[in-house]
């Protein structure tokens, strides 16, 4: 399975850090911090799990501290992908006080969300253990975080659906219809403009559909909202012949019984969408 | 009460949804609705809550849709800060079929991420309905997004705690820590050195702490993680001198008995950082 | 065929044309224009080609006019796509004579760098005509003008290959070597890596390499600078189970050859990186 | 001549890379490497390149490779400005596989498209060795490139015509027609406009049209498309009271007889417009 | 008092370098230092202050030497908020001449401007030495600059007022007229609309609109051109229950009698629009 | 003499617009009108010089409202250039209150330090009126505002000197320095290296300096710190083989006698970097 984890590209890293930095810091900087610490304080600093996770976005706090100080040594101990208890330390931070007070929020509010997306991603993949079967995000993430919170639910183990509109074709059926609900001829239209390197998958709710949509050969069938019966039978068609992925109400309760009709593949929206922050602590040691 | 909500600046949110748009499209643009979908097709569809909730962010769904195609009509039924049920139509649109179904999940990715704040402040508000209490947001929001976040929690009938380390002292423990423990000294520091426009919070976490503060004249109490009879003990003390500001464990449950301790603000991290996404679909007409 | 050409994003296509612009214009604009030509001097002008040629690009001149004067009416004969002969007409300019004169380089130097791009394509593409096998790019391309050139192709009626290193795996044979040269597992470990919406390519110089490599079913095959004998071969190796796709040495003297070896397609990189400007220039009327 | 050659500002270095890589790598980076390669391979690859030519880009290169590890090791052979013969290496690279095989292709393509138009230029250079006269570019770039294009122009040992319209005043027809053909005029308005140091070029295409400029001191007479015959009598009439450039038509072939008619410059659109790549590739050691 | 002084944030002061650097390098560097001075060049210079001043921007003028080269050594003498004699060294730079003579301009250009506006806030604190009251500027600074010339009154000695719209209520008479003059009614309203954390300021131009205003608690009061007899009567008036400010008309002859009145604190808008750049030079040792 | 004044970059205003707008409004916008102006109310207010001076940047004015708001109407009474006396109305705004009152201290900001520089080059342009002779501006500029400052410097009738290190030879002293104080070897030094359309000036500080730099024909030479006498000497030597360019201590009381004494340019640093603004307000109708 996905036993080694990408670093996600230093300058997208760097760009998002910034940013965040700057959000936080205005014009001025942490006007608390540089009025009520000394300059030459130092401190050293635990990040702490209050709750089981998973970690994801260790690289996000770390840049966070070295853009405010060059002088912050960053000690990670738990690495995007490893799993952790309450109370058990993620880093450990020492260095200037005052770089590490301003940066503890936004590095807490990186390593959070994304640490929530993978603590949600690992929940779906431990009760899916033991099956040929992937779980996988959407594209409902939060507007510009798309990058980290992907690589979030890579880190929990998950793996990732298409990236954006440019890099896979996925007719629904709005796209059915806007083309006389002729299934096959919109894979085959579809098939006939994009690259040779291009995926395309195709969304059927029905039996009736799947049987329209197989003869023209899509890469993925993308069986929504179906009950288990239906996937099982669904999948017997298919019968290897394209991708075969589950999406709609997959959730912790849901989750084994639908992998257990054999899909390839289970989406989830909420993974990148609605999970609970991570709870996340600095304390002081 | 906050019976008129302010837009946000239009310059900031044409950057935050070209952003997003980028994100989407990358350098292609969208393979499917490019290939499946004929350039002159039209079509009129509405966006649809699934759940009750509280609207926020119409106006990126809007400026999305415009960015793609100057001859999309969007027509607005909710506006920011407005109710919805579940199945009711909070905006129309018609026009060309590729921009609608290019900006769809972009449009409804901030729209849902914003009302998903927009319905938890709402939650919230109205459990200390009839209460002479604020609820506020803080710093605990999705690096990046926090101008969005913040609108949300205005349209959702709530307030904003101060926007970043630059506009507001907020003396933490560890800063008192870091002055000896000397929780005076350090409000007396922080007024030393901040322009005569910023206002001064200190938390503290007991009462003997309180007692040491208030001859200090802060301009905020945080009273964190205190029971209600500490509360009301702690509001007494204060005696409107300082705004007193009660925060730790607030949710559902517990809101409504924390408000009428007598605090004047009461603030929760986990509106900007947990609150899930307002479910919310686009059904073609 | 490719009968229809999706535009670019209009995002995109701004910030190209702001940045072409900011070269030339710098912090005074155009020295020239505003000192000799008086500001109310009112213009008629038409792009004209001096080759036979195909059209990319036309947006581009557009939105450079329009961004330097609203008053500027662009009349566009030769829609991207469409082939021009020498002497025809691509696109007539009126309105005031300081933009258009200021705006004249930097939009010719857009289409003609992309005219050039889809030029070649073209002759490529008509040299293959009746056959079923695409003609496609490759990542060679001008640092930070990928989107445009990749677009240009496609005016050319030809594909795109992947777009960067972030939406296929091509498996080269430096990656098989740092495997120890196992090609096989060369495949099976990208495919355990990555989503399911992303094709896995793998370079093969030999047919002995072939015959490894097919058992892991890749998705496409690359069969690099082989002879047409060599092709056929392959072709008939692969058999359908895989696109076959031949690189290497693909030129104006060896395109139909190739071509008819059965390959599926036939990349070159060449179209963009050292495809010639197709000469166009303004001619006042 | 041209024996030194300065190098680029570093931040507009660091700009052009981290764009290009972005386009490259995307959100996820590169799928191939991150799956195939281990995290920790090492890698020791040439840059070299295939065909005889001149060097313009290291630097872009080794700044591709530092961005994405510092722990790549760049030895450079061939400084900007330097000549290669097939097969010689440009520069050798060590350190982690994978940094190195994602940098390639955006590095190779930097140097091979500066390197191209380095190449172009010193053939020309080469064409009128001895005599007195410079080779230069115009404004005819690639859009985005032009400061890249102009050095690399530098690097084969050319010199830079005006930068843009913002820092150099150049006449022609339409400007000329635009003030009812009277040349004289064009240049003393354009002389009262302009600030002091800004030179002032016209553009004569008859001996008649040089006749008129000739009393009002253009600093520069652009010749364009003049025979040998023409450009010979018009230096004669000049006799040194401006810079004499000749344009339209310069090649391979009509260079030197162009030159020796006695101008000062020739100018060449084609060197950064039309410039095939030069060839180059990374070979594994 | 004000004796510490926190350093701008890192990434904003890179930002505003690397921008003026642009503007003065363009895309292709220094012209002269790379044709005049051999690369390996090197030299010893003094940031020499012409005139008595206070110094600010010290870390900007750094900055820019290191961003041209690593080798450029930086020895301060003259920190932030420091006063300078005239001919007294401010810093001095060893290194490469091309990069100290290429970035001195711009250096240059941020320290006198800096120091210019420090020069002048210290002289008017300098004034006012002995009295309980505060220097502050206002909104009205050069545009783009406000956070380094916020600092600057900083390193003056002086105070910052709000930073922008965002970051406090500034109630002035346009505002109240609005509401019909009634200045009770627009604090109250302001109140109920803004977060905990902002404060309110009204201007009043006379004693009767300072009663009116007076009960509805306004944190600070703007008493605004009133000669010093109105301010003792005012500050009496107002008796601690706001913050006195007054503004209008406060420059070297004035500033010592308007603080004598007992105001809190005085505003002058000169010191960000119009005080006159320190004039300092760069000598050669 | 200057009687035409081309516009800004249309691109180039935005950037600043949205700049400084944001820089003032943050991530909230204006906290003070959005609460205490009715979203409804409209508002007729007049720009008016409180000071004799010379109007520049009224474009930026402009600009900043229609970011603001495209229902403000803007009539401009003062062009770029007019002249304004005390009183005198410079624009008239009409429109949605709550945009005029957001956008007026960011347009009054940009119009007094623009119009503030037009001014002060108005004075010395009119002292020296008669005289064949150009008041131009110095590299000396706030930085990041060059392009506004030397626009403004234009409208006051002056003329611009080079924009930055890129489009002009400026030898100093230093340079020559390095060339050990070989000023002939400097100049042709620089000319051998930089384009044709580069003009090459010389710093001298006396005659014997002047003597030894003639014979190497710079286009400009800068007579630097001289007495009036010595600039007459100085000028016959040249007789106008070079432009002849005054600097150093240029101001209201010596302008007229150097201008006198027959130089073609006097230069002025503090026009650009200590003039202070014009003196504006808004006053509603």
């Amino acid at each position: 399975m996905n036993n080694t984890l990408a670093p996600l590209p230093i300058p997208l890293i760097r760009r998002y850090v910034e940013n965040a930095l700057d959000e936080d810091l205005g014009s001025t900087g942490d006007l608390t911090s540089s009025s009520a610490i000394p300059a030459d304080a130092n401190l050293k600093a635990s990040v702490v799990s209050r709750k089981t996770g998973c970690i994801a976005g260790i690289d996000l706090l770390k840049t966070v501290m070295l853009t405010l100080s060059n002088d912050v040594d960053v000690q990670i101990e738990k690495h995007d992908g490893m799993r952790v208890s309450p109370g058990e330390v993620v880093a450990t931070l020492s260095g200037p006080a005052r770089a590490i007070l301003s940066g503890e929020r936004v590095g807490l509010n990186f390593l959070g969300h994304m640490s929530g997306i993978a603590t949600a991603t690992r929940e779906i993949t431990d009760l899916v253990t033991g099956l040929d079967v992937r779980v996988t995000c959407t594209r409902k993430t939060t507007p510009g975080l798309r990058a980290l919170e992907k690589y979030a639910v890579r880190a929990g183990g998950g793996f990732n659906h298409r990236f954006g509109l440019y890099d896979g074709v996925m007719l629904k059926d709005n796209h059915i219809a806007a083309l006389g609900g002729d299934i096959g001829r919109a894979i085959d239209t579809a098939r006939a403009h994009v690259g040779h390197m291009v995926k395309i998958e195709v969304e059927v709710d029905t039996l009736a559909q799947l049987t329209r949509a197989l003869p023209h050969n899509p890469d993925i069938i993308l069986l929504d909202n179906m009950t288990c019966e239906t996937l099982i039978e669904a999948v017997q068609m298919i019968d290897g012949r394209a991708i075969a992925e589950a999406s709609g109400n997959i959730n912790r309760n849901t989750a084994r019984a639908i992998a257990e009709t054999g899909v390839d593949v289970v989406s989830l929206g909420w993974l990148t969408h609605s999970a609970p922050c991570l709870d996340l602590g600095l304390d002081i040691l």
